[in-house]
């Protein structure tokens, strides 16, 4: 490929990464529900010619988090109206998320990029300003958007699969790109791990838009995000008339008890720990005992250790509370994610990847110790196999993630998160530039 | 009128008292919303000849509890829809209600009766062999029905205005029939008080069908009911991303606590405290410092003044916490009742009454000490002017109040409660059977 | 006996009451502790011809509730120098309380008379208006003092024994006379009910000096007292420096976690509940976790069931709390005692008892449901084996029992209790006055 | 002074540092209580010829944290007793501590040293084999002794004093050696640094003895502790009769609710959180409501800014609570310490002074991020006005701190100390070695 040449394929593949985005934009699908996504994403590998893994292929049923049978089953539905085939559904088995895999057939290390597909539970701002507003692309499904920049993220992969599939006879080893469900809410990732699809990877590399990177700028991270788990805990307890208090056993009254003795729980002297209740929601009447109570809560830790002291914690307490109380409880655990150590060989080579792309006016250190991501348990797998890993963060600018007004506001964003990947892979595969 | 006039009469009057009842049973309105109910009450007791008091000269807006200005807005569009006038709308002023009043012109006492016209939001059974079903009359609208019985009520006190009517010429003094709205949650009598509408009351009975008076059997009271005090409950705190914890006021942690603290209210040596928290939601996420958080509670005190010292102490304690957490707070009274204390003159009388009535079997002492009835308001207000009051319960058998299947199995309970009311009115006119 | 002797000889036992109770009233002893005061009853009993039990015979050491092994070794090393015989502190076993047993040989019934004989942990006043301190028998013990009158039951029950001495020939059937240790804290009427002392008992009284009634007045009571059990709860966890907080599990916040609990514990339909958490005592240091917390606590009742139901509330609480924050715990049952329900004729016996003590002005009916006393426990016992049983009070003036300044300020009290005992006695024995 | 000299002089002070450190050892004396250990350091500073700041002039009584006038009075009195004379005690004017200052006259820089002073109310270990014990230097103070190793420090800082009078000549510029009261609980630096005593000192320089340096090695600090704030708290409520529950306001009850809502706070994205509630004592007897309650608490913060955040937040949910609970409150500050970074020129200093000791054998960098010191506040004030400052750690072999058993098992540790402080010294008066 000609210079020239070269860059009217990448100019053609940033458009269509530009089409592709607001493609997604307009259909964004929750966690565990990514159909017509998984099927556009399957579809268009399949056209390039990767060898795709989907439904149990793709991820283990056994760790999946915090999947609800029903709204996957009104997602498929939805999705079936809208015109996803039989087929794909059947071959999904129920199971979003894909795995594209392009083997060289020549020797060569294994390298894989993951990239998240799901949206967010936020209605997506009615402002004309806003630009899918402005331009006609905005979410479709009430309710539902993609305030994450998960729709970024996808039409990434698939630009990064078609830089694989024009650029192959110049690949070694294999590529292998995840898409992975159920990144909001930390719940997808340890079920893509558990499948084994990451166990034989030397070079892994994740991403995210944004975050507190602008437009120009690629933070490389070395370490950092906090470790969690996530819980859905109901009480059941024996509903009763107020005037025969004796008969009852409140969910309600073991609910606010559990609030203050999980927000008191210990801290560590390891690093920060945290609790939060997010959600709370008891009771029917205000004279009758309650009967059910239903909390959101999360733990965090400053390192994996400490995190499953907090999941200990609130384990002990919870059971303990419900027996002090009388009542039932069941407590799940529907999402988890560890914390992050990039490997220095990877990060520098993202660095470096980062450095040689067009439209990157710098390149820092971004180390993040407040939030959560669930590549951490991908990367944790990469590295329990001896595989090196990293993670970067590509800027662009934006009101602010999970409002119902965040936009990628540019979209020149994606060929720069893209060029990192590319570069990444041509490095992982000895190429010069 | 001949004893066999009086038969047919009667008879008449309790044939009627049954197709109203299943009338309003179709047509269930909840607290505040009746206007339905009321416009048909007014129209009936119009025709019969009554003096109609409605809308603000029924109860004093000043003083209406809980009343949700949306939810009447939407029962007057159905309502209208279901054909009452426009007349009778503008009329009322948004206030349900109705006072019947009847002066015979000759000089002697004024005697008034209770009759409460409320619904419950319970959803009525579908079983089939529930007589409303079976028989076709079930509640026309979703979700609410009248589980407790109101319809009765409303249908005896048109069958008490029938009578009065009917022998009016052998009546003295005054006869007021008071049609309240909103008795459950304690909120309707307040504001009936309030308005004045018993302060000439010489006489008074309210009555209850069903509880624990089986049928034949006439229940009279000398003393009971808890006096209570109904509140909602809103915390507003500030969000934040569980992240950035510092940047949040947690609505739903001051509510637990909140919990925990009202629960734990010290008691009173004068007898029976309660407090219940019936409901509480809060929060939307799980990552989310919760904004809101909306509780239903109320308490309870075997005296009047015993409830007075748990108002204050919840208002102290409200105040108090959301100060601790930093967040504001709506308290608000949406429901009030005291206890009773009947006179021995008018239990007395009604007793008698009770003992004259076809179909009863016994009359018994029936001193409940367990729920409240709002009732009391109104009793207190007559016995405060000088009057005398009583109340009682008339038989019926049923499955339980405020259950999905509640039913007046035998609709010649009506009759009896009728029956002991017109003979009360006999009584205090001086008349003999 | 003459009119005339028997006039001297009342006034020569009236004297030695209050000689005797001035003697006790420097001599206060608290429950479990009372050896001295033991000694002298024993010791008068025995002079005067009683049969008497003591130590195990009178109180079973399986049911004796709230004794603490230190604090009675400490007592009978300070009766051993104040000259109690080795004797008798070998005979005692360690355990206070005294029977006297009077058999006539003549057939007739078994009437039981219960006199409690502990002191509080209550300093007495400094005041110089006080009596005691006025002239000169105010308590020798530091801390100590008779605050609540059982110095004053002592001496009637010792003036009752001489009283049956004196007039044994015209007495039939058995008089019992029961020395009662501990009933403050309610906690040894279990251990003489258990040792089946009342079981063969056809009459039983028992009384209290003061509370409501004031001199000259008798209050019988046909039914009070709220039940209640006393628990003493400590917490034990594992003690950590404070930036290690990891390590630790803090009984202290447990303790407090368990304040809330148990104070929101839900009431019951049948009347009064109460909990009182009147002392915690948790914790070291400001910077260590703590280890240790104790609290002593009690449960009420309406009725025997609602405090049997709130123990088991406590009992299950607890549990789960300790294992909800990881601790062990330690919850023992101190004191017990039931509600009160006095045979009617028994109380009518009372009464007419009453009505002939000379000073008697007023004989009423004094039915309190605020304290407890644990005379219940042996009048529960001898119903349940078809004995007769009251309680009365007999009046005197005072500045409220439990205070530093509590005193039987009119001693002509003690004999007009002593009138109603020995009265009530003569009318179990068919005699007049 | 020749070589030869110069080791004579160092060892004899190394000789008297031990003695000294056995003096201190016996006579252990808890914050603001330590007058006989100050007369001791007044006499030698003034024996050695150094200006000599006691008193007020030495700490800012208005700034001095957690002082007890009580205990104050006491010691004074002991120290009396054990022969401190009269014109010291006057001079003192209730305040420990003292300041030290040489100045040579000539210009330089002002140089600052600091040695905390007081002992831990810790019992001492009766253990034969511990060598207070084996040597006869045991506390002779019973409940105290110095389980910190704040004796070494006393005796390490007259060791510098000294050397200072013995190598006057050869400095210049200003030497200041604060002897500071209270470190633990963190309650004097705040006086000392609020009297301006070190508003002028351009290299400051801090140390600890042991901790989690060995004998032998040297730790130098570049950032570390949390920054903290020390509470006393009480609640005084209204006592009453369990029986009447309604006239009492529990402080028990709000103290426990205070664990709850102070246990709960919400963390910082800023980093570690902390608080500590480490002594609760509240009530006095079973069936009493509580009048009083003494809670005893702790925050801490990773940063400062996120102690301020804490110290806010207790501020405001104690008010809160009380007013909740209609209780009274006192919150008092008694101690404070906050966060340290080392200045880089500073740190330098001092590890280039430490590899120079003799019996040095590693320098380490030693940064702790679990405990509080109060040296930070006088190390906050130097760098205020431009100072420079850093905190070592000079080894030693101990079974831990605030431990019973606690010793500086090896008192070669001191001239370590010693040699670190003079060699900084001659650092910072551009002298060789």
């Amino acid at each position: 490929m000609t210079a020239n040449e070269k860059k009217h394929s990448d100019e053609a593949i940033a458009r269509t990464m530009v089409a592709d985005r607001r493609h997604f934009h307009e259909r964004p699908e929750e966690g565990w529900c990514e159909f017509e996504t998984t099927a556009a994403v399957v579809e268009r590998l399949t056209k390039l010619g990767f060898e795709v893994l989907v439904g149990a292929d793709a991820v283990d049923p056994e760790n999946a988090l915090g999947r609800d049978p029903k709204k996957v089953e009104a997602a498929m539905a939805r999705a079936r109206e809208n015109g996803v085939s039989e087929d794909f559904l059947a071959r999904s088995g129920g199971w979003t998320g894909a795995v594209g895999i392009w083997r060289t057939g020549r020797p060569g290390p294994v390298t894989a990029f993951r990239f998240d597909i799901d949206c967010l539970e936020i209605a997506e701002t009615d402002a004309p300003e806003h630009e899918p507003n402005r331009l006609g692309y905005r979410s479709r499904y009430a309710g539902f958007s993609h305030a994450c920049g998960h729709d970024g993220h996808t039409a990434v992969g698939l630009g990064v699969a078609a830089w694989v599939a024009e650029h192959a006879d110049t690949l070694c080893g294999t590529v292998k790109l995840l898409f992975q469900p159920a990144e909001e809410g930390v719940r997808g990732a340890a079920a893509m791990a558990a499948r084994g699809v990451v166990d034989d990877v030397d070079w892994f590399l994740g991403a995210h838009i944004g975050c507190s990177a602008h437009l120009g700028q690629v933070g490389v991270s070395h370490e950092g995000y906090l470790a969690t788990t996530k819980f859905d805990l109901t009480y059941t307890g024996v509903p009763a008339a107020a005037g025969s208090p004796e008969n009852g056993r409140s969910a309600l009254m073991c609910g606010a008890a559990t609030c203050m003795s999980l927000g008191s729980l210990p801290g560590h002297s390891g690093g920060i720990t945290r609790v939060q209740i997010g959600k709370f929601v008891s009771g029917t009447a205000r004279n009758i005992v309650a009967e059910h109570a239903a909390m959101l809560l999360e733990v965090r830790g400053e390192t994996t250790e400490i995190n499953d002291y907090m999941e200990e914690n609130v384990e002990r307490t919870v059971k303990g509370l419900a027996a002090a109380y009388g009542v039932e409880y069941d407590l799940r655990k529907v999402g988890h994610a560890v914390t992050y150590r990039g490997d220095e060989e990877a990060v520098a080579l993202a660095k470096a990847a980062a450095a040689e792309v067009p439209g990157v006016e710098s390149v820092v250190d971004m180390n993040a110790k407040i939030g959560s991501e669930d590549c951490t348990v991908l990367i944790r797998r990469v590295q329990s196999h001896g595989g090196k890993a990293a993670f970067f963060y590509f800027g662009c600018n934006h009101h602010g993630h999970h409002k119902k007004d965040f936009d990628i506001q540019d979209e020149q964003s994606l060929p720069i998160g893209w060029g990192v990947f590319t570069n990444f892979l041509k490095k992982t595969n000895g190429l010069g530039n």
